[in-house]
């Protein structure tokens, strides 16, 4: 597939989907959607990735949907556009690599959402989130399920409710951002952040990024059972092993992924 | 139905609700539970209504149950109030307007309750919230729910276990609030709060309010597919395509409602 | 059961259980599991104990699993170290007294996992919590259980993903501790926690804690209806009359138990 409206690159285990049509603020036309969800596809199966960093051009990282194509149209049409995204951000918990946003400027919407949605957040200072549809008739309803799981009730109703700007700042306090850096820092502070998680085991990252998710639902009993289970089935791979003996014997472990 | 413990005005689409016993700390007793839940019903099928303000007479907001009723009587009359209570709690959430309260002074056990599972929660500077029931023998079961759903499982077993008061800026920090101002600043801010809510599409609102706490409590899979049928439905209405075509045409949406 | 790795003393209603193998920095080696298994299992049918503290011998809380018993064996030692473990994990929420943990130093892994799956956590100001099993390729997946029901996702993934040290202020910020103070305040905070806890009823504090967890995995309804027919049952009892009739004639109530 030809990217129109995104790029993929990849920086030894670190891969970078890059949103990539600022003259719409990077909405999530079908075809973007289209185009991202063919990125998480192919890495999926692609154990030279660890990590995965979702970035945009320009001064914003994503105005949301594409609006022009939200009205004058079917509700067949409007299913597809929320039934494709929605699988799109499936995919995102789904795949065994960890996920990165690196947000500047505004994050709106369903832009919010996708923010949201990954694993960490990485913010410039001039980044501001925001779940504005309900001044439009339109309720951030996907979005609040991703905000809801991210941040406080009372927070993310105020978010939904209100659609006003949330500030990179104000968005660290909440929770829905890990880490807040000058414009300037952005990247480097991502790339970092990047490399030194895909130093681990890609075998250990992928039972804790699918598991996170996997027990997130469950109650605080059947978690520790799965919990356990898994983590018995990790102790028993050659990377547990190598990397236990490696730091008993203060050595560097060395990786066969499996 | 006359009411005697509580105010019930309307300002344009906002609705407010008044605990007006102040001289005992407007304490939940049976009536006043009645002429809460008699306002609820009311307001839910009322559209000129789009916000509900509870707000209290007095120096503080809510002292909690009656605790004259809640002595030296049988198991029949102690379930009668908390099975009331608990229907006006669950229809704090199942009606379509978003509720703010306004909290000044002590918020304590039922009433710290009652604040923290109204939407949103505006604060002046000298409010207290707190759940002493573990002090006089009655753990403090019921505001326990709202509590655990509003903030941290670390804060809210302190709360509950210590009886402490929490202070504004502290229950801020801990997100059981939305924003602290002045005592003087407290009717204005909350006001204007409501308003500016209530400039959204009433449909708009009803859909975002009453989905919040449906998608709450599912995983995160079926949440999704909640949202989205839910967003396409919304998406089809006459108010959101009004309010997406005014967007793009930077006019002002109107809104019909439906 | 004579104690080899633990300590335990008893402080009125106050049980205190002490991690006490600091050359190993108290890393919980299946015969430690056991023995705090044992203190366990005899208080949780032990009225005079109505909270109970865990602290550490020596410079540091705990170092998570000894993983010198975790290289080179099979399936079934590694499933028994976790079956257990998890075990002792599930009585912390079981037991029907509250329990603090009070930590200075590292909290590693498992030992991380102890102290957030506590129902309170003091810490010192040199406290660091840590879940680096991503690093030895063995992604700490039982501590993620607990990580997660303490603080937000996004700040849990970057603990699991990064396995880096949060310093105390970092923790008490996200919700994963209560209270940070000066190392020589550690002792003398905690105990004065505890006692202050345990003024109340046992039985209040019993249906308390267990209560906590028991509704926190339910929906919303089930939770007010769970919560419901406990206060009923809890307003029924002795200590809950007592204490009532106490507050409203301003004297002091006796408790009980019942």
């Amino acid at each position: 597939m030809e990217y129109q409206e995104i790029l993929f690159t990849q920086d030894q285990a670190v891969g970078c989907l890059t949103l990539n049509n600022p003259s719409k603020i990077n909405a999530l036309s079908r075809r973007m959607i289209r185009e991202i969800t063919h990125v998480l596809t192919e890495i999926s199966t692609d154990e030279t990735i660890k990590v995965l960093i979702i970035k945009a051009a320009g001064n914003h990282f994503c105005a949301g949907h594409y609006l022009a194509e939200m009205v004058d149209s079917g509700v067949k049409e409007y299913r597809t556009i929320f039934d494709q995204c929605t699988r799109m951000m499936m995919m995102l918990h789904e795949i065994p690599q960890p996920v990165i946003a690196q947000v500047q400027g505004i994050a709106t919407a369903a832009g919010c959402q996708l923010a949201a949605w990954c694993d960490l957040v990485i913010a410039a200072d001039n980044a501001r989130f925001s779940t504005p549809g309900v001044k439009i008739g339109l309720f951030c309803t996907t979005p609040m399920v991703a905000i809801t799981r991210a941040i406080g009730r009372k927070a993310a109703m105020e978010m939904l409710l209100t659609g006003r700007e949330f500030p990179a700042s104000e968005a660290k306090d909440l929770g829905l951002v890990n880490r807040v850096v000058s414009l300037e820092a952005l990247d480097g502070t991502t790339s970092e952040l990047a490399h030194g998680i895909a130093e681990a085991s890609g075998f250990a990252l992928s039972i804790g990024k699918q598991g996170f998710y996997a027990q997130a639902d469950m109650t605080d009993d059947q978690a520790f059972h799965y919990a356990k289970q898994t983590i018995v089935m990790n102790n028993c791979s050659d990377d547990a092993q190598n990397g236990i003996t490696a730091f008993l014997e203060k050595t560097t472990p060395k990786w066969t992924n499996r």
